[in-house]
This record gives C-alpha cells, sequence and structure tokens, in this order.
C-alpha cells in the first residue's frame, strides 16, 4: 500500500483502539486486502499487534494475513494465541501454508494442534511435512485438480462449477487411466471447447514437471525460464503430488537473493532488521569470530615485519591501502561470480574462463591502481623504490583477489556448498595477508635502498 | 534445463555443426523451448552462435529465444544480424520486448528499423519508447484485452473465439463508455458464465493499479503482495495504456536483487561474468579510485600517529585488526537494513528503532571482540594498558559501524538516492578512519603506560 495511505488507515486504527472501537476496526479490516492488513499490522505496538489479529480474527481474515507478514513477526504473534485460534487459522490456509506456519511452533504444540484436526486434514500437513522446507515438496501445495483424461469438456466444466466455483485454480491437469500425468489444460482452452472434445485433445502434452526434492531455487529458475503459472510435482511414478504456484515463486526468488546477500555478508538469514538486539548478536558473533580470527592472521603476518616497519614506519602508513583495496577488488569479483551462479549463467563449462576474465581485471586495475598509488607516494615521501614497491604490491593483490573472487565460489559450488557462504571471509583473509605479506615482503627486500632518511 | 540434458544437446549441435547438417539442428531446434535454446545459445563459441540464431531464425524461434537472452549476450548478437531480418524479429516480438531489444542498437540503427514497421507497429514501440525502462510504462505491453462492460459474456466469448485464440491473456479487462478501467474478469467467470450476463456483473471491480511511471520495484512488491498475474497501467483519467505481467515482475525482482548486491559491493549493473574484460575495467576502475580515495585517507589517518608507531611498532601489528572487525560488522548491519529497505520491512516510522538496534548490536558484538581481542593481546605482548586500548577502540569502531551501517542507507533512502550506492565504502571509510583514529589516537595519549620494553 502507498505509504501515504498505510500512514493514513495506521493513524486511523491506532485512534480506534485508545477509543475502544472495536467494531468500526473490524469494519475498516474487511476493506483492506491481506498484504494491507499485514503491512499494518507490522506497524503498529506488540499489544496492539495482539488485539488486531484477534479482530482479524473475528472477520476471518487472520489467516491471510498471517500469510502475508514477514517469518519473524509471524512466529511471534502465533506463539500468543491459544490451540484452538491456531487450529483454526490452520485449518483455513492453504495446506502448504499451514506447514509453514505450523513450523513457528514448538514441536509438542504442533503435535497438540494436528490433534484437533481431521484425520483427513492431518494426512494432508504431515505429507507435506516430510519435505524440507527448501525444497519443491516443502514449497508445493496440494489444492489443485486433475481429470482422468478422457473427461469431456462439458463434464469437466460440470464438475468445475460444482466443487471449484470459488477456487484459485491456475491450471487443470490431466491424467491417465492409472493416475499419470499426461497434460496440462489452460482454463482458455475449456472457454473455447465445444463441450464434446475430450480434454485429452485439447491439453498440452508433456508437460514440465517436477520432483519433491528438487531445490527451491531450480523451481523457481524453472518457472521464470518457462513463464509458467504453476509447476506440478511429481513422484518417481509420474504421479502427480501437488503444484508449486508463481506466487511462492516470487517468494523464493527475494528468500535466495536475501540469502545470497546475507552469506556474502557473513549473516545469518534467520536475521530481519526487527530481530531482537540479543538474537541478532547471537546469529552475528560466529561470523565476527572467524573475522576476528582472520585479522590475526593479518597481524600475524604484519608482525612478521615489524623491524622493517620500526625501521621505516611509511611501511605501517601505506600498508593498509593495498590491503583494503584488494578486499574490495575482491568482493567485486566475488559479488559478479555468486550473482551469476545464483542466475544461472555460469551453468558449466566456462567456469575457466570466468576465472580467466577475473584474473585479467585484476591485473588491469591493479596496474592503474598500482600506477596511481605509486605516483602519490612518490609525492608524498619522494622515494622511487618505496613507490615501485606499492606499485609492484597492489598488482599482485588485485591480481590475488580476482583469483580467489572467482575461484573460491565455484570451488564451493563444485563442492555441493553455497557458493556465497562464507566466501567473502575467505577472499578477505586471501587479499588482507596477501596484501600485507606481499608489501611488506618486498619492502624488507629492499630495505636497503629504502631506508634513506625521509 | 538439466546440466545433463544440456550438455548433450550441445555435444549434439556441435557435431551437427562440424557436418554442416543444418537440417538437423532445425528439427532438433523446433524440439527446443525458447529458454532451452537460449541456454544452449549461451554455451556455444561465438561463431557458432551467429549461425545457430540463423537456423533459428529460418525455423520462426529468433524472437522468444532472443527474449530470453542475458541482455549482455543479445546486444552483442542482435548488432550482427541485419536490418531485414531485425525489423523481422522485432514484429514478432511482443511490443515490450520488442523496444527492449531496440535499445540494444545504436540510436540511429533503431531509427531505420522502425522506418521499416508499419504505421500501427511503429506508433506502439514509439509510446513504449517514451518511458523509462525501469518503471511500469517501460515495463508494460499493450497486448491485452478490454472490454465494455455492458459487453454480454457471450460476445466476449465470442469475440475471444475469433481474434485471441491463440493469445496468452491473462485476464479480461473492463472498461465504461469513457473507456475507464472498471474491473477485471478472470478467464474462470467466463468458464461459468451462461451467456447471457454483463460482465460488469461477473467483473472484480476496483482493481489495483498502477501509473505509468510507478518505478518497477513498486510494482513488483504490488503484484508479489497481491499475487497478481498481471496488473493494468492507467494514464491519468484512469484510462488502460498497457498491462505489466508477473513474467516481467519475475524479472524485475532477479533485477533489483542484483542491482542491491552489485552496488554493495561497488560494481556497475551492466557488468555480468562474461563481460569483456576491458568493458570490466572500465565499470570497475571508478569505484576502486573512490575507494583508493577512502584508503588514503585511512592512510593519512596512519600517518599521524607515525611517531607513536615508531615507538612501540605492535600498534601496526594491532591496528588492522580493529579496522577490518569494524568493517565486517559495518558491511553485516549495512546489509540488514539494505535488504530491509528492500523488501518493504521498514517503510516508515521505524528507522529510529532499526538505527538503535545496530548501534546496541555493535555495543554487544564490541565489547565481546574487544574482550577476546584484549586477552589474546594481553597473552602476545603482556602489556595491560595495550590490551585496554585495543579493547576500547573494538567497542567504540564496532559502535560506529553499527550506527553507520544503519543510517547511510537510510539516509541515502530519505534523499531519495539508492540506499544500496556507495554505501559499503561511506561505512568502511568510517570504520576504517575511525577505527584507525581511535586506536591510535588512544594509544598515543596512553603512550607513555604503553611503552614499556617488551
Amino acid at each position: 500500500m502507498e505509504s501515504k495511505k498505510l500512514k493514513q488507515t495506521q493513524r486511523i486504527v491506532l485512534r480506534l483502539f485508545m477509543r475502544g472501537s472495536h467494531e468500526n476496526i473490524k469494519r475498516l479490516i474487511t476493506k483492506l486486502r491481506p498484504a494491507e492488513s499485514a503491512e499494518l499490522l507490522a506497524h503498529i505496538r506488540r499489544s496492539d499487534q495482539i488485539r488486531f489479529l484477534q479482530l482479524l480474527f473475528e472477520v476471518r481474515m487472520a489467516a491471510p494475513t498471517i500469510r502475508e507478514l514477514p517469518a519473524e513477526l509471524a512466529k511471534d504473534l502465533i506463539n500468543e494465541f491459544t490451540d484452538d485460534t491456531i487450529s483454526e487459522i490452520v485449518r483455513r490456509l492453504p495446506p502448504d501454508d499451514a506447514v509453514d506456519l505450523l513450523a513457528y511452533l514448538p514441536e509438542e504444540r504442533q503435535e497438540t494442534i494436528l490433534n484437533r484436526l481431521t484425520e483427513k486434514e492431518r494426512w494432508t500437513l504431515e505429507r507435506l511435512r516430510l519435505y524440507e522446507e527448501d525444497t519443491a515438496g516443502g514449497r508445493m501445495t496440494t489444492e489443485y485438480i486433475a481429470f482422468p483424461h478422457e473427461t469431456t469438456t462439458a463434464e469437466a466444466l460440470e464438475e468445475l462449477r460444482e466443487k471449484y466455483q470459488k477456487s484459485d485454480l491456475l491450471y487443470i491437469y490431466v491424467v491417465d487411466d492409472l493416475g499419470h500425468l499426461t497434460g496440462i489444460l489452460p482454463w482458455r482452452s475449456l472457454v473455447f471447447a465445444s463441450g464434446e472434445e475430450q480434454i485429452k485433445d485439447l491439453m498440452v502434452r508433456d508437460p514440465v514437471r517436477i520432483e519433491p526434492d528438487t531445490p527451491q531455487e531450480d523451481v523457481a529458475k524453472l518457472v521464470s525460464d518457462f513463464d509458467l503459472l504453476a509447476v506440478p510435482v511429481v513422484d518417481e511414478e509420474n504421479k502427480i503430488m501437488g503444484i508449486v504456484t508463481f506466487d511462492d515463486i516470487m517468494d523464493v526468488m527475494v528468500e535466495e537473493a536475501t540469502e545470497d546477500m546475507y552469506h556474502l555478508a557473513g549473516l545469518d538469514t534467520a536475521e530481519r532488521v526487527f530481530t531482537p538486539v540479543s538474537r541478532s548478536v547471537r546469529l552475528r558473533v560466529p561470523w565476527l569470530l572467524i573475522n576476528l580470527g582472520t585479522a590475526l592472521l593479518a597481524a600475524l603476518t604484519v608482525s612478521l615485519f615489524k623491524d622493517s616497519i620500526s625501521k621505516f614506519v611509511a611501511l605501517a602508513v601505506l600498508m593498509p591501502i593495498v590491503a583494503n583495496v584488494g578486499g574490495n577488488a575482491g568482493s567485486q569479483s566475488l559479488t559478479v561470480v555468486v550473482r551469476g551462479l545464483a542466475l544461472g549463467e555460469l551453468e558449466f563449462a566456462s567456469q575457466w574462463k570466468a576465472i580467466m576474465k577475473e584474473v585479467s581485471v585484476g591485473l588491469c586495475t591493479g596496474s592503474l591502481n598500482g600506477l596511481i598509488m605509486g605516483v602519490i607516494a612518490y609525492l608524498w615521501y619522494g622515494n622511487f623504490w618505496l613507490s615501485l614497491v606499492l606499485f609492484l604490491a597492489m598488482i599482485a593483490n588485485l591480481l590475488l583477489a580476482g583469483l580467489f573472487g572467482a575461484l573460491v565460489p565455484l570451488l564451493l559450488k563444485w563442492a555441493n556448498k553455497d557458493p556465497a557462504l562464507g566466501s567473502h571471509i575467505l577472499v578477505t583473509t586471501v587479499t588482507d595477508v596477501g596484501g600485507f605479506f606481499i608489501f611488506l615482503g618486498l619492502a624488507t627486500v629492499l630495505m636497503s635502498r629504502l631506508n634513506v632518511p625521509l
């Protein structure tokens, strides 16, 4: 919702809360869309949030609103509700969202809630819970419709009219006598149908399909490549188990991008802007400690050369430049390669080309930066040999930056790890340790030339 | 397409090229989906790419394939074609994609191509070209269908059967006598219609709509919040101008995430993994030069304290730790806030809370890291005062990291700039310069305590 409208609605709701006019709030709520209620909910005080959700529940809007909330907030709020209320909400959500919602509760409470559902509801949810959250199975919903392939369009229309008049079905799936998925029927075909043809003659054959353990990022890529509204999930016998819809795919795309950005920055994906301080600290400390370790490694490298530094303190002044520019060049290479991997631009065979490219870019930018810094250092210290050392160290460190910036994510990917996870810390360790070692090492070798009175 | 299938198809195509069996390639091509052809195309040599596209063109598959190609590659390839071929391709693409494709050509060549189209085709494209590429207007297609609101469902079906049997229409729009957008009709409603009702009685009223200058990220947020398949773009009189469809929205989401990641790393969004070295260097150098400037600032800070360093070289050994951990903590805060802004988690009123949170996290992690580093430094150098300086400097620098990590993107957003652009360099400048200044400054003040023989 537009920021203006949101602010206005927020003010009205707060005023109504103060007056205790809950009936008026309910009237207002029913005019909002779930995403709008969710946004509003995210922007009011905790105590009001609970009351607001209670009202949403009374007008049967709690389930769709919770579905639109950020995971963190949803979790906090759900845990405040009674078992009764949660069972009601679970019952009204599409099964895939219901499973996600259950996952916010402690294990034993999940069981309590499941025990309150009917056998059939429980079975549907239990089956969905088997799959990892970030796979097709974990993302799919079991709300789809499939007709036997010999159904006539008139029969199909009849059944749709009877049972699915209100449903938000994107496609109609077609199965053969043994229940195997054989095709997809767009709504459009039904509109244009005469009534007598069998749906197998109208369907799109051999549709794109996926298995329940397909990783969600692969599902997203497929759906986006083929501009699909939904993709069916089939078991090893090609029997349809559920579908993943485009709205879930949009969520996946956003999640995957967040994950990459977070991993590059050394953040846990569970964190959000408004995660409580104590939790954020717990989530960030491991990464900062790893980083502290690598920083110590860099300090140890510098300490190898403390004699040179004490003889020639300009080295201490200039050494951060080599490390810093190297770190940034490394980030650039890393980001291009990590994003390229995520977008599938690097699918196979061309890794070598990508590495060579980053090394070449490192060589060029290193030469340019080295030249500029060499000149500046010469103007500053008037020492040709110092400038030469700086020039050479810059080139060498930006070469390292390009090489490791490309190599680290590719190796992680090759080892079936997330190419973004930890790669930034690894690359900057290389450019820090490498940068200090090369710069101070070269300077130590040439110390007799350098150490002229300033 | 799966990596295995892709590799296999690639091998077959290369073999067929070597044999010159173009007819066989054509037969194979017609079995591939556009996204698959595009992927294949991206993975073969340049000379084969041109030949492959030529064959795609002959089997009328060039247009949809080019639509699926990464922008960089599409640009390179398009420019190799003759005006005749390009006009043909432009004619067959949906207007929004045709405009994007034209944009890959030099200005004068665009004119040449436009002049070869019919008056109507040209007018459609000219109108779309008026809008910025990253707005609703730049993203919309003019391929949609709108019926007057008094049309009966039977009339609507009749017209759809006649003219749109083959089209991929997501919704049917409804306009009043003056052409104002009044509602949306899902295909489903037509399926269930009796034939006599007017579409205004079946339509969803007051549909979500946007203006042509709405930024693409806002369009994406709207479409994803409401799980829409498409959203209409209307002019100031509420007359429908075009629609933005979910497949374009998926592209926008991917683009926006890439943009944020790139901007955080100091990269131009025009770059891709396989951008030629010379172009990559040109694109990266400005950022590296800005970074060189900030690194110089840090070096100048260190040089303020060169007397202290030459008296006590341990300072040069330990100072990178303060700056390095500060830089990483800054990246963490920055990434959380930038991503929070992109996902709309921070829409208004809560900026202050976000800043306070990051500062608090900085205080906690700073204390912890400072304590650990203090102990390590004590074990290393056996100097209590040095450890104290390190402890205090770590706390102060991680406070700075949290403060600026949250403040910089919020200020940029407030000034209507991209919150990710340049913010990383700004924050690390603060943590570098600040870290060095606080650590070396404190040490200088306490020099009499520090400078005991080791």
